[in-house]
């Protein structure tokens, strides 16, 4: 099974991924906790690129043919053979990202980044996304918080680019609403997470 | 105007394209000769990506993505500032080079291989192609000769690549036949170069 943690920057997504994979491994579940690039060396060096900040005349299209480049790779070397392994592959960040980030943040068109994701990804769907939802403001007041996290160059965008990859994520949601379900993340840790986790049971359950 | 050179290996294109832009500039045009990454720092990062040797689980569809984001970047740095001022573009290799190899040579699809060139270069094609036809035996044995040229991981393809993709480009310019002319490149230097500069001069009559 492979689920997919979506969501924007400071909605907690990364951290609930976290408290599944450790929830799911106590069960006896054989999990594969993962993120792009997810120390594929290929992978890797494509995002150094994408994330240097040097590379301030980075056209948004090169990024966003990066992102997906990135994406095949990992998705060859980590998630795939962890899927053919009958694991479950808990993956911060996918296809969606791409599409509310690059197609609706920056404007290149939803349809246009999923074109050249179907060719990164064949296709291959999560069969589970739960999108962690919030306000855009509440969420970079999150992350203005957290002192150790690293700043990069998309953090820098601005807050308009955010409330619009929101409103896109929002848009998938309803588009495909039996892969993506909504989880309210603006609520207190440890709900969000027994929110996650009661998903996530239900699909384990109808997939058995 | 924008005018691709195009061919496998040893058909020599290059050494061409390089004669054709002499010729040009001593007519009084103002060209700018350039191949991908052209010294585009973004994109000489992706190339060495692609070309590194150590990547030998460099996935075919990742190549093609790195390709494609390479090209973009090339594009709007270098290509489209000398179109806009109104400068002779020479480009060594172009978006046919990437179905012909990547979609052909390596049967990652013609159409899937121009999906994500589509996105890459917002469907700009050149105003016109040369397409320099040989026999792909005799084009390896030229490259072998030339022992300065430097051999990288494209090089070591197989024979039947080559011929895949010398068959793909020929169905391209029965697709696009006003815009790829094909050149027989296994005449001898001089010929094929008078043959180029006699198909350009039609072009540059034609759009004055």
């Amino acid at each position: 099974m492979f689920i997919s943690f979506e969501g924007i920057d400071g909605s907690g997504k990364s951290t609930i991924a976290k408290m599944v994979d450790e929830r799911l491994r106590k069960e006896g579940y054989q999990t594969v906790l993962t993120r792009e690039p997810g120390g594929v060396k290929i992978a890797e060096d494509i995002r150094a690129i994408i994330l240097d900040r040097n590379n301030t005349n980075l056209d948004d299209h090169t990024e966003a043919l990066l992102f997906a480049a990135a994406r095949r790779q990992h998705l060859k070397e980590r998630i795939l053979p962890a899927l053919k392994e009958n694991k479950i592959v808990l993956c911060d960040r996918f296809v969606d990202s791409s599409l509310a980030y690059q197609g609706g943040g920056k404007h290149l068109g939803v349809d246009e980044v999923y074109s050249i994701n179907i060719f990164a990804t064949d296709n291959l769907l999560p069969d589970l996304t739960l999108l962690y939802d919030m306000d855009p403001k509440d969420a970079l007041k999150r992350i203005d918080k957290n002192k150790n996290r690293e700043v990069n160059r998309l953090d820098l965008e601005k807050l308009s680019f955010y409330n619009t990859a929101r409103e896109t994520f929002l848009d998938l949601a309803k588009k495909y609403p039996k892969r993506i379900k909504i989880v309210d993340a603006s609520k207190s840790i440890n709900e969000v997470f027994e929110d996650s986790i009661k998903i996530i049971e239900e699909k384990l359950h109808e997939s058995k």
